[in-house]
């Protein structure tokens, strides 16, 4: 097949990798002409450009920009397309991308690869990222099957775990597992950072170990990606974020209440379902 | 010297294990004979009796029992003990203990050596597991400076980081990131678990990654443990717990008032403070 990805960062380039070393066509375009020189040197892809008709003859179309430019790029790709092409993206939300893009583009799947290293750009590309991976497709009602098909053949070869849900379960879910715990996590460094006498400040600073490490990693990262996820999956992080207040605040009623019982008994229930969602 | 240990588990037989091997005498109580007997054959003690009149001799007695043994275990111990005869504790807390021993022992020196592994027992005792960790001493203005001298001597042989404060500083810097990051977790996990719909609630789980396993771990851990934090600690970590839901509040309102510019702020202030607690 020839395929295009539009975006050539980790995601966009890494993919170009894994499907050109199956035999597919792979056409770059980036904004900017030195990535596009870069992902053709370093062998992502077969050609790159910055112009979107590079994409004219291409059978589906990866779009792998950051989230913000997803929509208003595929807007503009469309008057590139013929009907039959088929459009993808790699965004982290799904419900606004997919709202916007159906009634543009029949032939439009949205998917969500959780593959990712701390690094970004073409230079952090990889082979084999999304390897045992989750890969999240969210087709709807009107989305051709075939295109579906075609998408999940191609996720498939990557060695992704696939999973399908509709494009609001995808974004409760990964409000659940990953935006909330951004927030959770930033709220934790926050309050640490209000402590009012400097010597118990230092102190904490030199007393933190694993457990206060492994608590504040995610609220520690990229302010602008935390920011995207509250901006573009905010309905779905609001209603973890009450839901998580809900439970701080039995935490807190039980504590000062003494009911050293009731504690126990909620910690051993979240010690039992952790293993539900990691190891 | 001739140093006593109370309590033949992971700390305390960890302490045996370096103390004989710089040629004190080393001397455990344990409640069980059994537990006298591994540590024996391990070679972490040089004897060990069920008995606390073993002590009689002692020039320092080390009592690592659970937190919530301490103080019913000094007040059987000091009618053993001559007065010049050193207690020293490895309580996760401080204040409650040294309040309640420094009315009945002159000698007596607060400690907290912050080390440990998952696993606890004479059987998980290790050479060297001091080695770098921070210890605390909480020496109050009552406490003979001679005490003092002894305990830090010994505890620098260990090769541990040594800090100094009061019972009551320890107490809120370890409320902040040990205390409060194991109920910041714990509601983490209690929230996801609260999912309605089972789909998303099966679909979280499959998603789930890194950033939840880390944010997540703490609060998965020992039940047990974590209600001895709040037993122990509950008015410093009722007063971390209170803080942190303001910021928590912060963050949602914030979202909900879509104000972006602030909430990046807010994530490169988490960003950049966090180096100053780990790495």
């Amino acid at each position: 097949m020839k395929i295009g990805i539009l975006g050539l960062g980790l995601i966009g380039g890494s993919l170009g990798f894994d499907l050109r070393s199956q035999g597919h066509e792979v056409l770059g375009v980036s904004r900017r002409e030195s990535t596009c020189q870069k992902a053709i040197a370093l062998g992502s892809v077969d050609r790159a450009e910055v112009d979107l008709s590079l994409f004219a003859t291409a059978d589906i179309v990866f779009i792998c920009t950051p989230i913000a430019l997803i929509v208003p790029q595929i807007q503009q790709l469309i008057e590139h397309l013929s009907a039959a092409t088929i459009i993808t993206d790699v965004g982290s939300v799904k419900a606004p991308i997919v709202n916007a893009i159906a009634p543009l583009w029949e032939n439009f799947v949205g998917g969500h690869p959780m593959a990712g290293t701390a690094d970004s750009g073409i230079e952090a590309a990889q082979r084999h990222l999304f390897v045992d991976r989750p890969y999240v497709l969210t087709p709807i009602n009107t989305t051709p099957p075939q295109a579906t098909a075609v998408v999940e053949e191609i996720v498939r070869s990557l060695g992704s775990k696939i999973y399908h849900c509709q494009p609001e379960q995808h974004d409760r879910a990964v409000s659940w597992i990953s935006h909330l715990p951004v927030m959770v996590s930033a709220s934790l460094i926050a309050a640490c950072m209000g402590e009012t006498d400097p010597a118990v400040l230092q102190l904490a600073q030199n007393l933190a170990s694993s457990g206060f490490r492994d608590t504040s990693r995610v609220g520690g990262g990229n302010p602008e990606l935390g920011v995207m996820m509250a901006q573009f999956n905010q309905q779905a992080l609001l209603s973890s974020l009450q839901q998580y207040r809900y439970q701080l605040d039995q935490v807190i009623d039980l504590i000062e209440q003494e009911n050293w019982t009731a504690l126990e008994a909620k910690l051993q229930s979240t010690q039992k379902a952790r293993p539900e969602f990691v190891e």
